[in-house]
């Protein structure tokens, strides 16, 4: 089962937001052009928009008002991608040189700047300050996040909380945002608001835990890079947290950490991981989340969009990559 | 003289300035902080809210509404200050370390997202659409003039246009619509709006001139990094370009771009166009951008603020450093 399957009632709006985000990164700028087609044709699951869709049929629905939003959030969440790039000095994503191996970092972090400020000019056609408000916090809290997880680097004895803090930072607000907004600008109450928020924030938490999962449990070829790159860069992951607990394998991590490991030495750690009962107390606590967001979405009106949402849960919640 | 004398109409805004920057860059993150901290406080002149005060003096002025405007046009510019840093690998800045020597390229880019998702968030409380697109378009041609600033980087051969263009998106848009927002926010009229807009601009090109012509006529020490950087880093500025046409500068220029060079190598290139001809030509260039944003200020009602806005062009014209 493919997730894009689960967005066939949604496809012709999704088509125009594909076309949408390539007229958007258009500039007359043949590097900056490159790099940023580069950039979105490198693909993704393109959840922001989903959600931003999917949240509108709560409301009045229109494709025209909902694509002013779902537009900038999948921008700014590209922008951040190509930051993130040169942070983790990653080569590869999806199975694609990143933007900073094809050309260099500075291309990388201007072409970042040049994609959130097209986001921006997006945004400034909308007259709803509550929304401006909504989107320039999640985007400071994106960034604190950032910074955070330089910091946090390499520190193996952090605790649980920090992780979560920072995934929320990094990945749940932003899908949060997703949802909230897209019910914000269709019009819908209150409540749907509110709701629509929370099972983003819960959905958007399972889903960075099952992210950071499949870094240990994939294959090189199914991640499109090789597996255990978080611990490779220092990024310390919930299947970490929960192995540690294990002396010999704390030593093996300690040992490790910071350092340029062979291939065997990477296989070796990943392997532990996997083989530990760490996986399925990290998909546990995934598995809450999922809970949370699908009590979340019960609280909704049924019909054809909150069932979307739920099989497109239900699909990140079991994702094997 | 100091340019801070000609600021002292409006010093006690410039301090509420001061003291709102150094909120805006507080957060919980000590690196975050620390690196913010560091950029605020190695300085600079504050041009944009000085010409967003100014401009606001030709309206009903408010402090508290100015400085909803200034706060994040300076923001705006520590942010590529910062990310410029990065790109040009610079280490020293004003005479202190860089946020990337003084840490790192990752944190120096963290830094610059936040600060400019901080800007973002002051922005949000106006509710004008129209000041939004002013910005929004600014932003993107910023980060459009630091692409096209990478690949026209050693590039001996390219024309003025190119170099005017690109200083035109790197300095001038940024001050002209701090000129333009000044006026727009306090209510000023179009053509008043209109006439701060063009002196903005102008006087932002000969600003941006100067600066270029400075990098070659002064000491290491008056300019707080080694003389000749442009020439180093591959930036082809006006001096350059005026000196080319010296067939042996030319092959000076030619055999020593892109090349790690020793001080005496690069004192030697500095040498050679401080003695040219150029810096007199790259003068007069300026000096053009100068005349035309005074006759953009005689258009103007005469008072206090047109005269230290006229002050403050005489002083950017004919700074030493």
């Amino acid at each position: 089962m493919k997730l894009k399957l689960l967005y066939s009632d949604i496809k012709p709006e999704l088509d125009l937001i594909e076309q949408e985000l390539e007229q958007a990164v258009d500039s007359e700028s043949p590097l900056l052009n490159d790099a940023s087609l580069h950039l979105l044709q490198a693909g993704g699951k393109r959840i922001r928009p989903v959600f931003v869709l999917l949240a509108g049929k709560f409301g009045n629905y229109n494709v025209d008002v909902m694509k002013q939003v779902a537009v900038p959030l999948e921008l700014i969440h590209m922008a951040s991608l190509v930051h993130d790039d040169v942070i983790d000095d990653s080569e590869i994503r999806r199975g694609k040189p990143t933007v900073k191996a094809e050309w260099n970092n500075s291309v990388a972090m201007y072409t970042g700047d040049f994609i959130l400020a097209r986001a921006l000019e997006y945004i400034t056609d909308i007259d709803s300050p509550r929304l401006h408000h909504v989107l320039s916090k999640t985007m400071i809290e994106v960034c604190r996040g950032e910074i955070i997880q330089i910091e946090d680097k390499y520190k193996l004895d952090q605790n649980l909380r920090d992780y979560l803090r920072r995934i929320k930072r990094k990945t749940a607000l932003l899908i949060s945002s997703s949802c909230e907004l897209g019910a914000m600008v269709s019009g819908a109450d209150e409540k749907t608001v509110r709701h629509l928020r929370k099972f983003g924030y819960y959905i958007g938490m399972s889903f960075q835990i099952i992210d950071d999962i499949l870094d240990f449990t994939s294959s090189d070829e199914e991640l499109g890079k090789p597996a255990g790159s978080d611990f490779l860069q220092g990024n310390i992951t919930l299947p970490i947290l929960c192995a540690r607990s294990n002396p010999e394998i704390y030593r093996l991590l300690q040992t490790n950490l910071n350092k340029d490991l062979t291939d065997e030495e990477r296989l070796r750690i990943v392997q532990t991981i996997r083989n530990s009962p760490a996986i399925n107390e990290a998909k546990a606590i995934s598995e809450r989340y999922l809970s949370k967001a699908l009590k979340e979405l019960n609280e909704l009106p049924k019909g054809p969009a909150r069932k979307t949402m739920r099989n497109i849960a239900f699909f990140i919640g079991k994702r094997k990559f």
